[in-house]
């Protein structure tokens, strides 16, 4: 892939450790004449270690706070929390108690969700695992589940899976590493705002009825028993803002990750899906949209689309002289299907070898036999029958290619329509992150090929991976960078998508491959150009 | 009584109804061009109408909450409550609904439970009532209870026991104003630092032993449900703040009951009692002690003392010619025994009549047929057993006496150390609070008459009926005063009371009648001396 992948170490060099959720405090043991109480002793301690105000102590902490205090001689650990303007303390425990203080970070995918397990003491990342979104069983798709959700039986159903899900992989995550579910003290959830929603047993009807209300931007941060997650008694949860409905906290998280909030010059973070969500800014200020790009971009509209796995294509190279294909499939197994880098890759070599034209039709003189008519479609037939694994060639419709283009053209004109509302143009940009790990996977030559993304220097696009993830378990690495979450989040302003003529124009400009304006992608060269 | 009684309407003239625990807002609806979310609409427009910080939402709340707005056409009330730093809300209905919201504000005795029933939308006082506190099954005395709370199934019975009378007696308060204990959004709780524990269920074990370290000072406000009481799910107990094991919750309601905390002139404070615990001070500063006086003040050590009840003798008068006793019971039953009021007023009869001389020695001569001798001591036959209820001589013995007036000695030695230490004398007062209910029932002129409270002109003196229900009262009729209650907290310099020579030397002088020093108590005149 040539994509440049950020680097978490060097971006954690900036990082301090100063602000730890978990604080080591040797209190001054109590005497007659500082008969502080054991509470007020600990809160002292760590109010003028922390610079703060107040911190809360839950009742059941309190009530075994003494027993603690004495046992270890006054000298403990305290696993802290956030929650909007304070601090708290969700676990004391004694300072050379061998037991780890963990945080899990948790990037809430309507597909697969991921889990990362953090060293509360050190930030140290110890181990990660992922699992499918066990609401698969309800729909596929967030609006199948959100109907599901009509009912408060639905609500409850799709709230369970998702929970006793991530209770089993949590448990198994922390045995992997010798530890419990219960050393877990702090979390972090990233997820879109749906998801979050039915996460957190909130009714999301509302974002999908105009105008299109969360019931909470702000979710703020929770016991972790509350929500029937299997960490410490005290363990809190803190769930990642959205700007609404479209525009979540996996991207708040991307957001965080990518450090684009931190930058002096303007960047632009795309999340590529069936949804392009964007935001453009810099640390003085954000702008953020999201619109529907159309499943395409994901493989999921072609007959042959399916998600990535064993077997499936996921890149394609087409010779300039033969026209031979060269693919590759997932584990180099013989090919069932294409997935969306893959579908990608082939419309740009396509393109480029002239067999699809400007307007993304198929041109039959440079096509040849590939080129079939099934229904009275064109169909390009990328993999024959002998070779596929299905027993049927695999092959692509003129209405694949289509529908591919009317995404490709969404994503551009998103991304235009974007960065004109504050006076520049996409090829102004010299930080293009990419998050999202569907997004890892695209080829970026490809994709500037067909026109769906600006045609920047290569080095100008960083992929984050999973970014929501990752902004998630940021969060766990440094008390720090809670408040900033909360910065980004306000300072985000929301472009409400207006699609009007301007809209029309420019996403019909879009339409073809590259562009209309070819002037606007230098770069993509046609082997019958050259 | 010749007590100056604190007006809770004068007061209240200053306190103005804009810091209501209930706020009813008005939210513009959403629509494409504002989507904020549910949740955050609300705090917004709470942020600015309390211009405070962020406002924290529960999740049980967030649940029902997009339901309640589009019900209520987004005009609604709020219930809030503050804890530390921050607002929260605890419920959230129709503006239009006639459910009422109320708070219960509580003082927690160690005898007796009081209850006030408010409705936080304007503070008005509802309903009153009070219970014997269960837990007397297990002992009279907070020690035997402390002892028994030192088994986690000793401390879960005497937790039970007074949340159990508590929700008995709430709901049927609540009943008696046709409402529920549902309709419970916030609890204002004060009892003294042992009574605190146990009702939140914290090990009060190290409160007695040395250094005498409460579990917590500031307790904060926690879930109702989380204590097991009946009111709203969503509802908060604020338990007011302690300065140490001997100085309670009650007493900082006490202090905001009585306003000493904002005058400009120093004021002191004193709770008579078993213990008597006393503040000193003004606006800028206070100063507070608590030391043992005794159980002779309210009539716990003599043979013939009991608690005020029918039958029991609360006020005494000697003849001055005719020693002939004029002696006053409640509910004006035949006597049972004497309360501590009466025993004061005995005592200063006796004394002023020259029945006692300055050493609290009966005097035969002045005493007459009423003294006998009984096991080798001297008694005085107060009520003789033709008209007692009891069939026998109701009578008080020398030891009975000296032990009165070692207790009146410490509380007198208390005072004076107390405002010694800020380079003043008992006299130099100018107003001096008596909390408490057990205060409010002495007679001033007879406490100064046995040299136990100074000699002050007698408007000098309020009596303040039941303080802490009154402070906690108070904190519901106005959010304003949820901050005072922690600057009270913060400015009291405790101190530790010395028992050293000087303590000795003072208490020495303070065990005559009045005084060794008459000069202190001028308007003590004896019937002889006229």
């Amino acid at each position: 892939m040539p994509w440049l992948k950020l680097e978490t170490s060097s971006y954690l060099t900036g990082v301090t450790m100063n602000c730890s959720w978990v604080q080591k405090v040797k209190l001054p043991p109590p005497e007659l004449k500082d008969n502080t109480a054991d509470a007020d002793r600990l809160i002292q301690a760590l109010k003028s270690r922390l610079g703060t105000g107040d911190i809360a102590l839950d009742l059941d902490l309190l009530k075994i706070l003494p027993d603690i205090l004495r046992n270890a001689d006054y000298h403990i650990r305290c696993a802290l929390y956030r929650d909007r303007g304070g601090w708290g303390i969700s676990g004391v425990l004694p300072a050379e108690d061998p037991a780890p203080v963990l945080g899990m970070a948790v990037d809430l995918g309507t597909t697969r969700v991921e889990l990362r397990l953090v060293d509360l003491a050190d930030g140290r990342n110890l181990a990660e695992s992922s699992f499918d979104n066990p609401q698969l069983a309800v729909g596929p798709d967030i609006l199948t589940r959100i109907h599901h959700a009509d009912t408060q039986e639905g609500l409850n159903h799709l709230q369970a899976l998702i929970v006793e899900g991530l209770n089993r992989e949590m448990s198994a995550l922390c045995a992997s590493c010798g530890a419990a579910a219960t050393d877990i003290f702090l979390m972090a959830v990233a997820g879109n705002t749906a998801m979050t929603h039915l996460f957190m047993g909130l009714n999301p009807r509302w974002i999908i009825r105009e105008p299109y209300i969360p019931v909470v931007n702000r979710p703020g941060t929770h016991r972790a028993s509350e929500l029937g997650l299997c960490a410490n008694p005290g363990a809190r949860v803190f769930v990642f803002p959205n700007i609404g409905s479209y525009f979540g906290g996996d991207l708040i998280a991307g957001i965080l990750y990518s450090g684009l909030n931190q930058r002096e010059e303007t960047a632009i973070l795309v999340d590529v899906g069936t949804n392009a969500e964007v935001v453009l800014g810099n640390k003085h200020w954000m702008i953020a949209c999201a619109g529907a790009a159309g499943p395409a971009l994901e493989g999921g509209a072609a007959r042959m689309g399916m998600m990535a796995g064993p077997g499936v294509i996921d890149r394609v190279a087409i010779h300039p002289e033969t026209h031979q294909m060269d693919i590759h499939t997932i584990e180099d197994l013989a090919p069932v299907g294409i997935c969306g880098s893959g579908l990608i890759d082939l419309a740009a070599q396509l393109f480029l070898r002239g067999m699809l034209d400007i307007r993304g039709k198929f041109v039959a003189s440079r096509c040849g036999s590939r080129l079939k008519e099934i229904d009275g479609l064109k169909h390009l037939v990328v993999v024959d029958q002998k070779t596929s694994a299905t027993g049927s060639d695999l092959s692509i419709s003129q209405a694949d290619i289509d529908s591919l283009i009317r995404s490709k053209a969404a994503m551009y004109t998103i991304l235009e329509t974007l960065t004109a509302s504050v006076g520049m143009g996409p090829r102004d940009l010299t930080r293009f992150y990419v998050a999202g790990t569907f997004g890892s996977f695209i080829n970026p030559v490809s994709a500037i090929s067909i026109g769906m993304i600006p045609d920047l220097g290569l080095d100008c696009y960083q992929t984050l991976g999973n970014s929501s993830l990752g902004g998630a378990a940021r969060i766990l690495e440094s008390s720090d960078l809670f408040e900033e979450v909360v910065r980004i989040q306000g300072s985000i302003t929301y472009l409400e998508l207006n699609v009007n003529q301007d809209f029309m124009n420019r996403f019909s400009a879009a339409k073809f491959l590259p562009h209309t304006d070819p002037s606007l992608f230098p770069s993509v060269k046609k082997t019958g150009d050259r």
